[in-house]
């Protein structure tokens, strides 16, 4: 299916064809921009309501600045669709997010007009600041820098960090606060209760209004009180304007706020900043969602929908015969219910991902237990260090990926206390079509050399159940569980609770010759791959270890001492992972056999489904069942050799 | 040298003792706290000018909390000397930061007056909010809790997130902003320019007394105008007193400013503050060094000055006959200067540690390419991306402790676009008396699992400048070069620049048997036991590798073919190290052969030097020379069974 663009869109493969239209034309283009984003979506899938939020002000971003010489930075990037569009990429939006197709984020090696490579949220005006200082130090004076980020974003502690530089830099500098009231979910925190505040307000205006009305009521007493009126909204001007605004406090000029949606107002505003110098930010509000309205009706559900049909609205669901498995994410979001129900000291902590982590049952079913504090990865780490310590415990649910964000905060306030802190991390491991900004390679490596941590992946959804039954139990320490974006492999998956001792693997295959040692779910190709290889008379072992730290040694011992060779898996990075874990166990305890890694190698791997992912980096059940076997010849013509030799 | 108390402060072995004093003794007491750590500080060593600071509100916090069920969080915690004096603990100063004696941080297993574990900035708002939020979920109503924070603490995002957090979390919790402008070094940015103009001209207060003044005039005109301009204020006074301020914009309860060596005055406002529910700031301007002449004049300096006389004002300083090595960070700090007049793109970037990496030196000599971006590592990293899109090279200098708190951007901003950006690692490995929460343990292990990221470190000063001289080359990607605290080795430091090729290490010894494979500084020790070794007959190779990512691959080669076993030694953990980098090579290609890993052990190591840590880690020169004892004994006595066999 082919989606045809609008007539003036039709034209337009650059910013330049952009400018080519008339002021009059930035609606019908706005429209038809829209629309392209909503039959491609619908058709082709990705993130929707942010970018129907920005089309005016893309349009509008575009026809006013001379991109990419004036460089644009988009926040988290699931605005950027009409961005990429309107800068030759409305082609490629069939493969948008597809194994070897376009990005769905902004990316600096996919186009010259993507200035900064983003997925996380919250680094453009940092970014964008680093821009503006290098184009001052060139005496590139009439370069601009322009960094849109949403309220959501805002509340990120890197946002505030780069505002306070800025604001003393001095450098030409645009923060476009695009003003949706969202995150994925709706957006939370003092922050977003102030920008509401100034939205519906305006202090300064009410605050002269006032003043105004009542000196004019004077006006009769006596001569000339209106000029003397003037003479206080002079006095008070300089101290409110500079001092009203949260943003004007932080020495950056605030505008604001303006309508989002009205393009020819946006094109005429951004016109007259661009003769500004220094900080400056322009508060934009938007509807996310603008101009579907299930959409906007709708914010979370449609923040990336899925495939839907864009005339009825419905959303296009696969449909099974008989129950299927839920998401990790679910059955963590359950289960954290079931838990707190039996343990008062269970508490659940998200930034600002209750959707995305299923923390969203618990904040219903009981609220004052289960908070979502903003995109704030640092102090939802620390937020829970400090519930901890209070005895209670914190099941802290942060995207591996996202968690990078908190990990000082992991070593500094939960590890080096010893503090019982559960960290769910979800999405680790390859993370799949939102590529390689949200996979979650490394955090086994950067868990595993903390102290104090446990380090854990379940391989179904029973032994997640299990772990999080066991992480609550008593004086456990830091522990953390890893588990991957989407569904787990049992349909019946409330399964009883039982306790694992820490530091315990369970054999899923005995056999001879070849281990495989797997940690986390990737043990169910691992699975796959044994039975393939029994088929051909190979019978490998498989050892599901479930902890990376501690490993369980008497377990590692026993395996040892029975097999030749050794095969680890993960779907993690090789560097220092828990494939490295066996090996410094083998090493420190003066073994000497052939391991082989299979796990994510050390380069960036794109984005793709997980399993076009795994095949490729050699790790899906086929990857693992060629390892084992080369191995098997290894271990068979060895000894060969050796009963040749005795 | 014993250090005597004054009078009352002699009789204070617990906060209730404090209370049994008399308010009018407050000023006493305070003073002798003061002089306590005056003379403390001048003999025993540790931080200064922090503790002088806040004696009075030291002293008033515990007058009127009831410590330790109220809770107090101390940020960072180079401030809470008088706290540890006050809490039972001014007996232990003389061992105050040394080997197996008082942490220099508050530290919860230390005493219950210590709420939280501290050492890293700003974690004190996030932490004493989750204490406030298990308070009011476990119906501890009457219970307070206390972050005292500093205005450099301030500009770290995670101070951001958490006030925007508690602003409408609504729990019982009090901040206190110690407002001196100072980080270590001055505090910068937009934030501390707001809290300066708040300071000096408190807006609310100056708007209404303008308008006043102004209405007063037209009094004369009419029927009572006065109360026309109360009813204008009150409107005003709604809206303004919400939004005249940057922390009433966050929903917090704004008092202040007052002076915070008014220990009367803090008792009579804290007393009135605890019946104040909800979050609340109350802010207190302090002087750093506060009572000290000599440290409130370079408050730099006397942070953490070292021993001195304390009537004299002379800083102790070690005379030499001949010139001694300098400090690794000012080799750093001389050599980037060198480099930066050689190359127009060389930039530095530091958060807030200018005095304490030397990027002070470049500052001064090039103010316009060196940046201070306050305590606010994460935008330290996306700000030093952002000058690296533009084609300039920009030096990152973090102590490796405090690049955990820029991780995700290290990955995220840096190493997935591969930007050129250098990371200078400062205080990597045993940081000394700081300990733990300064122990930079973990670096080798985080950075060698991102890719892209070239992970190295010097063996000496000659070495530091050609990595750094290596690093500024063209297209060198990231690049990380971690270095220790303290001296090098090399009087005559300023050596010649020479490229290395990246992934390749040197000889610094031949021998057999069995190979040391150094990483970084530590390799000194291992020559050293070389030495020592050979003395007794065992020639052990030394290499030093220089890089643990990439690898000399050659070097690693020739090694194994040469040597019966290897040890390895870093001043790093463990666990995804530069031991276990060997470890992969060794079983990636089939190598067999004994390896001894030396490092950081996977637990918490306390403070001490940096000597009685390598010792009791076991890789000191001894330790080292132990370890190739050790296997060169296996070696021989396989040597010794293989020629018997044959």
């Amino acid at each position: 299916m082919i989606v045809e663009p609008g007539e003036l869109l039709a034209a337009i493969d650059s910013p330049d064809d952009l400018k080519k239209l008339s002021e009059d034309q930035l609606v019908q283009v706005s429209q038809e921009l829209r629309q392209f984003i909503i039959d491609s979506v619908s058709i082709y899938g990705g993130h929707f309501g942010a970018s129907l939020g920005v089309v005016e002000l893309t349009v509008a971003l575009h026809y006013v600045f001379n991109t990419p010489y004036d460089q644009l930075v988009w926040d988290v990037g699931h605005q950027a669709y009409g961005h990429k569009i309107l800068t030759g990429r409305r082609g490629q939006f069939p493969t948008n997010r597809r194994y070897g197709g376009m990005s769905g984020f902004p990316k600096r090696n996919e186009s010259p007009y993507d200035a900064f490579g983003v997925g996380h949220s919250s680094t453009s005006i940092g970014a964008a600041l680093g821009m503006a200082v290098a184009s001052e130090y060139k005496n590139e004076q009439d370069r601009q820098h322009i960094a849109v980020i949403g309220d959501g974003a805002m509340t990120a502690g890197m946002a505030f960090e780069a505002l306070n530089h800025a604001g003393v830099a001095k450098s030409n500098l645009l923060v476009i606060l695009n003003d949706n009231c969202m995150s994925i979910d709706p957006n939370v925190g003092a922050l977003k209760e102030y920008l509401t505040d100034i939205t519906t307000s305006r202090t300064y205006n009410k605050v002269r209004d006032e003043l105004w009305n009542v000196l004019g009521k004077l006006s009769k007493f006596g001569p000339n009180p209106q000029q003397i009126a003037r003479k206080v909204e002079q006095a008070m001007k300089a101290t409110l304007l500079k001092q009203s605004n949260l943003f004007e406090a932080l020495n950056f000029r605030y505008f604001g706020p303006v309508d989002g949606h009205d393009v020819q107002h946006l094109t005429t505003i951004l016109r007259d900043l661009k003769s500004i110098p220094g900080p400056k930010i322009l508060h934009c509000v938007t509807v996310k969602g603008k101009g579907y309205a299930l959409a906007e009706k709708d914010q979370t559900l449609w923040h990336a929908p899925g495939l839907f049909d864009k005339i009825t609205g419905e959303i296009h669901k696969k449909s099974y015969d008989k129950p299927q498995p839920l998401k990790y994410q679910d059955v963590f979001g359950y289960t954290i219910v079931e838990l707190a129900e039996q343990n008062a000291k269970v508490m659940g902590v998200t930034p600002a991902m209750p959707s995305g982590c299923s923390l969203n049952i618990m904040m219903k079913a009981m609220p004052d237990r289960a908070f979502d504090v903003g995109i704030a990865e640092q102090h939802a780490v620390t937020f829970s260090a400090g519930l901890a310590t209070q005895g209670l415990v914190p099941f802290c649910n942060i995207y591996s990926s996202f968690m990078q964000r908190a990990y000082d905060q992991v070593v500094h306030d939960v590890a080096l206390q010893n503090l019982n802190v559960v960290f769910c991390l979800d999405r680790a491991g390859f993370a799949g079509a939102d590529g390689p900004t949200h996979h979650g390679c490394y955090d086994i490596a950067y868990m595993r050399c903390v102290p104090n941590m446990v380090v854990s992946a379940p391989m179904n959804e029973q032994e997640l159940r299990n772990l999080m039954y066991t992480a609550q139990q008593p004086d456990m320490g830091p522990f953390s569980i890893r588990y991957p974006r989407g569904e787990g492999v049992m349909p019946e998956w409330r399964t009883p609770f039982k306790k694992i001792t820490v530091g315990t693997g369970r054999v899923v295959r005995e056999g001879q010759g070849v281990a495989i040692l797997s940690f986390g779910h990737i043990g169910n190709y691992a699975m796959k791959a044994t039975v393939a290889l029994a088929a051909e008379g190979i019978s490998a072992g498989h050892y599901d270890m479930r902890f990376a730290k501690p490993l369980d040694e008497e377990m590692l011992t026993d395996v040892l001492s029975r097999y030749q060779a050794i095969v680890t898996v993960e779907d993690g990075c090789l560097q220092g992972g828990f494939g490295a874990a066996v090996l410094e166990f083998i090493a420190d305890h003066g073994y000497s056999v052939p391991v082989k890694r299979l796990g994510i190698p050390d380069r960036v791997v794109e984005h793709g489904t997980q399993d076009e992912l795994y095949k490729e980096c050699g790790f899906d059940a086929a990857g693992i069942a060629s390892a084992v076997r080369e191995l098997s010849g290894k271990v068979a013509a060895k000894a060969t050799f050796q009963s040749l030799s005795v």
